[in-house]
């Protein structure tokens, strides 16, 4: 049984406004003035200088060797514990979860939070079977209904989870869940598959669940909010050698990380340029964050969750999110709305929508959530 | 059922000979002194300047419009009639056809030529079941071994073909055969998956299958050969829009190629650069297998089939070329036991090694098939 994707919520609104002049509050892309261009394009040319045509080879299957050394040095640099574990580098996070989905949740079952991000569900969904949506609060997935769910004889193959800054919630989940999932991974015997593309970027991502069981943890990283999207660039790192060599092998279907790609990583890597962004980025991002929130406040739109970081707001929009969007477009405002990232609990979710504060500037972002406001009031 | 693929053959030597210093007789990697190192540099530096941040987002599912209508260009100048077909860009050929076997062959039966490239088949065997094999002449697939089996009632629903300068036997498909598949493909229903990464680097490529039935005919073009393998970008080509909306919504789950490089290629194709290099290419390649015929005639080494051109040769040593490999690595070269590219006829095929004349100058050939010659004689 194959679940073929449709095209996501966020593509499939990115394909609408493709060429329309609209305040962006809904993708999910980091801020371009945050790309490093200068110090990309430095690395490229020095890249192309020094390997000349071995840069443009064939990858090899799960990464250069160089990349996966300063990958563990990132890794301690964001505070995630690398020593003993392995790297599998792959085009992207999203390419990481694919291949991890395949790996782990091939024909059994899987358990996510609710709401979670539905490209990489997609993931889980084209070959898992009998999904268990575990619902989340202020302080991430609720555990006790996982419990629940293995007390009443249920099992999952692995448990998707977006811990920091959490896609559309924006909530980090609690120190004390985070050790108590890693220990109910263990017992329970499944794979933890920790998606953490957001942790440059928060500004107290706290110890990643890895870190309290890196073999029955899968830890996803992703270059896209720290240096670009467009490199392409993510990778798996777990203790569990087996899972890592299956990812790897599986890599080899795809050969998909470019190599010039990951020489430039790991030159801007080494040089230090990217740890030294870390607090930069932060400090941006929460400036950016706050500017939306003061705006929501401003216009009466509540936040169903208060963000921790990173890039989104979940916002309750008090009337139906979908059939507002074409007003909203109109008005010239983009979002997403967020019934599609929803499992259950849909009547509720009507109302919401996911607010991106990646592509906008701090005034685009409050012009766009005043133009929202607007749209909402034509509507009444 | 998922058939987790091992290490494929290719990548097992890799790891082997990796740090060695050995004639590499082994690598399907072109030949990096054809890589246009200056044009591409010149490329990075213009994109960055013209698209700045912009080249680092997002790439968006299926490919940049603007690189979409280069390669329609392109397959016009390799002799592939794209009007009227839908493209979608794919982070290499083999990602291409990992992202069509899932869609067209997974939970069902498929064919393919015997012997065959087994990183490719991997893709098939992932999701794939009863697979049947079709044994290859001087003049590529038996169809009527095709036929035999759907007259005893068998189904596929797809063919897996590489009809150019066949990997590992080096032969093209017949014109005859490649109209006769496409009707076949029409009568029968499946899908015929036309790998076709070597059509620029061949003398007498033909028209391709797809040009007899583009809606049932999926492409799969490279510029690995043309342009570096390095980039990661190849592409399908199919009028089956169906299948192609498909294939872009299965590449939402890896999104894995890279923007930058989307629009390097792009700036290379528009320039003319890549088909202005086609018959140089050409010539290239054809002066080095050459030069391996006539080094395999001098040394008694026979052909198992007269390649029409590509990157490789299948040699019959006339020893278990399995069993020679760590002879012939001591004596200082590598070549692929042929015998993972076989399903059937593996008592025979025990003797057979794939040559590739990529990576080697004319030159290293020569003395890397002297050395083989010398690992045999060692051994008897």
């Amino acid at each position: 049984m194959i679940n073929y994707p449709s095209l996501s919520p966020v593509e499939s609104l990115s394909k609408q406004t493709r060429g329309r002049s609209v305040v962006n509050l809904a993708s999910g892309s980091p801020d371009p003035s945050m790309i490093p261009l200068r110090e990309i394009h430095g690395a490229y040319t020095q890249v192309i200088s020094e390997y000349g045509r071995l840069a443009f080879s064939y990858p090899g299957a799960g990464g250069l060797e160089e990349l996966k050394a300063q990958i563990k040095a990132w890794c301690k640099a964001i505070g995630v514990p690398a020593g003993g574990s392995k790297v599998v580098v792959t085009s992207g996070a999203q390419h990481a979860i694919t291949l991890l989905a395949v790996a782990v949740a091939a024909n059994r079952s899987y358990a996510h939070e609710d709401p979670t991000f539905p490209e990489t569900l997609n993931s889980f969904r084209l070959l898992g079977k009998t999904p268990v949506q575990i619902p989340i609060d202020h302080r991430g997935a609720q555990l006790e209904i996982l419990e629940q769910a293995f007390s009443k004889g249920k099992k999952f193959s692995a448990f998707y989870t977006i811990p920091v800054c959490h896609n559309p919630a924006g909530v980090n989940m609690s120190t004390d869940r985070r050790s108590h999932l890693a220990q109910l991974s263990v017992d329970h015997g499944f794979t933890c598959v920790e998606d953490d593309p957001y942790r440059p970027i928060c500004p107290e991502p706290g110890e990643p669940i890895f870190s309290h069981s890196p073999k029955s943890v899968a830890y996803v990283g992703s270059f896209s909010k720290a240096v670009a999207p467009g490199l392409r660039i993510g990778f798996v790192l777990t203790a569990n050698h087996r899972l890592a060599n299956l990812v790897e092998r599986l890599e080899q279907l795809d050969f998909s990380t470019s190599t010039i790609n990951q020489l430039v990583l790991s030159r801007l890597l080494r040089s230090g340029a990217v740890s030294k962004s870390l607090e930069p980025l932060r400090s941006h991002y929460h400036m950016k964050l706050k500017a939306a929130t003061d705006e929501l406040v401003d216009n009466g739109l509540e936040l169903v969750f208060k963000p921790a970081g990173g890039l989104f707001l979940l916002a309750d929009l008090g009337v139906n999110a979908v059939k507002l969007l074409p007003k909203a477009l109109r008005r010239g405002v983009a979002y997403v709305p967020a019934l599609g990232f929803y499992a259950r609990g849909r009547r509720k979710a009507s109302g919401y929508a996911r607010l991106s504060i990646g592509p906008a500037s701090c005034d685009e972002i409050a012009t766009g959530i005043r133009l929202i406001k607007k749209a909402i009031l034509d509507d009444s």
